[in-house]
């Protein structure tokens, strides 16, 4: 089949997807243009952030895979075709990058790091009380693909887990407690130590981490923000930071990406700010990952990790 | 029995100590200075850096059971007595907290983490090329308890560990590879991206991490010492990092602790200083482990975790 090749990156990027989606789909033709086929015959597209209307006009079009795990940007376009199906990407590699992230944040809340590399711009020679990991309960935001894998990589390094998920659908991850809805999370915020959040971002999970969220924490507890930048209401939590009603956040991502220099979070002593860095996509098993959906298109089969566009991923 | 503790430590953590001592031994009694009874009347020594000549001319001592589980200051003493066992302090929580350092430290220098942290110095906003776990060997220097300990977490975690003894005694730790003696030390570095020593300090350990080792691993490797200071070269350890034939170091353990406040680690760049908190002694389960010791010695039971004093550990 035909597929277009569509997203706003650099011309390098672009031909490292178009270079390995190729050599994964050695069958088929990936483009990055329309007007090579007629769009008539354009069968699939493969987006990471396409222009508004990139898709519009292809009658032919009968699935839309996404690069990228989130598509709350995509479906945001209404020039978006209205029935064709979407596919997220869901990457063990990404997965597991996540977990990595996820798993070095809880360390270093857990085990004091950030104060001891303060401590070590001061010269300062202090040994902190130290915890065992079962005495540090972690509550994890959301119990996807990247929730789960995150989830359990805690558990096995003993920490006692528990995943909240918005609503109840979705299996338990190994080795954790899991609960759903508003009522038990209000519950599980003040036995949390560290809070990772890994929710899909839709109109019912923006801004849910605001300053009730985060004052009903414990006072020296750890936020880290590993999904998308306006699940947090910044103003909220620097005033959270500044208050003592928490003890320190990692940041991934955040409301405008790059983060602005002058942004309060490069600067605040209790604030680690990554640059969206927490999981990047690695072309060679997503490529693997969209290539196998494409085929399956051309083959009739079953398509997987289908976005229900009403829940929002 | 009468138990002697022996240790320079401050005033409040003597109590600590004793209050956990004499709760784990309720039938036996726990003096924190002689005279209380008879020097014969003294049967077992637990001990922490006790001061010289501590525990000279006590006729009745059977086991000396230091609370630390390195006990190289221990055996320098000349005054110590000659035939009495010698148990080191091995226990789960300390190898669970020292294997948590352990992780935490390889998933910074695999992750990037140190660097993104100078990035946030300066308002930086760079994501960096993202290797998978599977694509960091580490070689783990010590194949003990700790060492054991550590790299079957990180295993568990997918890196490919390879874990070097200096001699070939000893179990190898599941999923890792066991190497041992000095050909094969050498034929490892150039292979290994963290390196994560664990090993005993004796008079052949002493001074292993020199400019021809560091200069032997990849230029974008890491150290991470959490043993003890004398097995770095400090000179070389900064001479190779100021030459880029290192990428960063995480240490724990130096050869003056505290590490002086005018000692280039705390201010050099890639350069982690940590205060010997890798893995703190937990007084609830190390009395524990203590007094499991001292009850085999009451009743004529075997006793664990004992010291070659040729090895030194």
């Amino acid at each position: 089949v035909n597929i277009l090749l569509s997203g706003q990156w650099r011309a390098d990027d672009q031909a490292a997807w178009q270079q390995a989606l190729q050599a994964a789909l050695p069958a088929h033709r990936v483009l990055v243009s329309r007007g090579e086929v007629a769009d008539a015959a354009i069968a699939a597209a493969i987006v990471a952030n396409p222009a508004p209307a990139a898709l519009a006009g292809l009658p032919g079009l009968r699935l839309i895979q996404s690069l990228w795990a989130g598509v709350e940007r995509l479906l945001a376009d209404p020039t978006l075709p209205a029935d064709v199906p979407i596919a997220r990407m869901v990457d063990p590699a990404m997965n597991q990058a996540m977990a990595e992230t996820a798993l070095w944040a809880t360390l270093s809340l857990h085990r004091g790091f950030p104060a001891y590399a303060r401590q070590q711009a001061d010269a300062c020679w202090q040994p902190l009380p130290q915890r065992r990991a079962d005495e540090v309960p972690v509550l994890v935001l959301g119990g996807g693909q990247m929730g789960g894998t995150a989830a359990e990589a805690l558990a096995r390094q003993g920490y006692p887990v528990t995943v909240w998920r918005r609503s109840a659908a979705g299996r338990s991850p190994d080795g954790c407690r899991a609960i759903a809805g508003m009522p038990a999370l209000r519950a599980a915020l003040p036995q949390a130590q560290v809070v990772i959040n890994l929710l899909p971002l839709t109109p019912q999970t923006a801004g849910l981490i605001d300053y009730g969220f985060l004052a009903a924490l414990p006072p020296d507890a750890g936020l880290v923000n590993l999904a998308r930048g306006a699940h947090v209401v910044d103003a909220d939590l620097l005033a959270a930071l500044d208050a003592g009603a928490l003890g320190h956040a990692v940041l991934d991502v955040f409301q405008t990406e790059p983060l602005p220099a002058d942004h309060r979070y490069w600067r605040h002593p209790r604030v680690t700010v990554l640059p969206h860095a927490a999981a990047m996509t690695d072309h060679r098993s997503a490529a693997a990952m969209a290539a196998r959906n494409i085929e399956a298109l051309a083959q009739g089969a079953p398509l997987a990790h289908l976005v229900a566009r009403d829940a929002g991923y």
